[in-house]
């Protein structure tokens, strides 16, 4: 099952899709129900929007164990947690802006899961019940501004640094799913989230005994090796076994 | 003037406060418009919300020359973003829980002030045009987390931890406010806004580069130096000149 967010005559709504091209529209949204309206719309004469309605962004570093390594830094006794703000959220076909002045930016394909009910205080045994599905995410990084400020939210919370899509499957085993991200078509990361430091269950319970998490607040599971720059033009993919690709360009502003 | 944002029979809205009891209520909220309603409440029959609707909290780092001296830390030379949830946030007289397994959690008193409507790329000359008015925040810390970490983060977003308000007061200059932070009635901040590294045009300035800012976004401005711990029982208030304490109680969960 594909459950897609969209935007028909500049009003949202929420759908599954039927095959490649019809979405069945949901009467409300997938927090509340998975049932149809019986109405039926062609993705074409919709826009896609990012499947999610973010209070927040959760996002959590050195989360595959490969990558640790890559970057020689010690995996860390917790998950370390960030966040981007919601207007970073963009979704696939939209273009991710090189900000003025950065002068180094990276991709870094994640898996994202969207959250499907309101948790605090989960238990490991119960976080995939909370799970409404799977996604893409790119954690868009401005490299050089990372190491510059030591905190990472100014680094990752530009506008467009947050694509996600294109839908979310639900029912996923999240323990080896295998991540690929392309850059103008060539592989450039590629790994199984077998090798996870922590786990979407565990990672779930961590969270959510810090904070309160909503229906279609997002989580993402980290990057692994192979992170490396993007330039004004490139196109880059994430695709994630089961789920369809992220398709993103870099522009000037 | 007094902004400030109730509940009242399960519903919330938005008013001006007349004198020390009465709210005027507004017709819409304040970033559409101050235009009156008519109706009256009474602060007795309300409850008083954090007077804001954030998209994002955005918060700075060694904001105060004095405070970054007594951390012995270097001004950055740039200011150092992080973002909070708006699952912290809570507002006065609601409790600030004490997570278990915490060690130290310390106050850190606060200017804030709320966005009026949406920017990005703003100029500093027209950076306070965007702004709604100011409030209290107590950015409260984790500090053993925030040291274990690294990333502030986890430290700084657990639920609870972005007490605001109790109300939006417009036309202050924010050059020169005095801001105090009581322990059990004891000043242990003491400080004034002139002693900012950057000041409230810049910093709006510079965090509207990275993100665009939505009507009812929080940012504050940093903490000056006299930081320090706070235990289950304590309470602890923030008074910025010309806006009213904002008062909380610490407990366990």
């Amino acid at each position: 099952m594909r459950i897609v967010k969209f935007s028909y005559r500049k009003k949202e709504g929420w759908g599954v899709l039927k095959d490649a091209i019809i979405i069945k529209v949901l009467e409300k949204d997938p927090f509340t129900s998975l049932k149809y309206s019986g109405r039926e719309l062609s993705l074409r004469e919709v826009d896609i929007c990012a499947p999610a309605s973010p209070t927040k962004i959760v996002l959590v570093g050195l989360n595959y164990r490969r990558h640790a390594r890559e970057l020689k830094m010690k995996i860390p006794k917790n998950p370390i947690l960030f966040l981007k703000p919601p207007s970073a959220l963009i979704t696939v076909g939209d273009h991710i802006v090189y900000p003025p002045g950065v002068k180094r930016l990276d991709y870094e394909g994640e898996l994202a899961l969207v959250i499907k009910k309101q948790i605090k205080n989960v238990s490991a045994h119960e976080a995939l019940k909370s799970v409404l599905g799977y996604t893409c995410l790119n954690d868009v990084t401005a490299r050089d501004i990372q190491t510059q400020d030591g905190q990472w939210t100014r680094a990752k919370s530009f506008d467009t640094f947050c694509p996600v899509g294109p839908w979310v499957v639900p029912g996923l085993d999240p323990r080896s799913l295998t991540l690929t991200t392309l850059l103008n078509g060539k592989e450039v990361q590629h790994s199984c989230t077998d090798d996870f430091v922590c786990g979407v269950e565990k990672l779930i319970w961590f969270i959510s005994r810090v904070m309160t998490l909503f229906p279609g607040d997002i989580i993402s599971t980290g990057t692994p090796q192979g992170v490396g720059p993007m330039r004004p033009g490139d196109e880059v993919t994430v695709e994630i076994e089961g789920i369809g690709p992220l398709v993103n360009t870099v522009t000037r502003p």
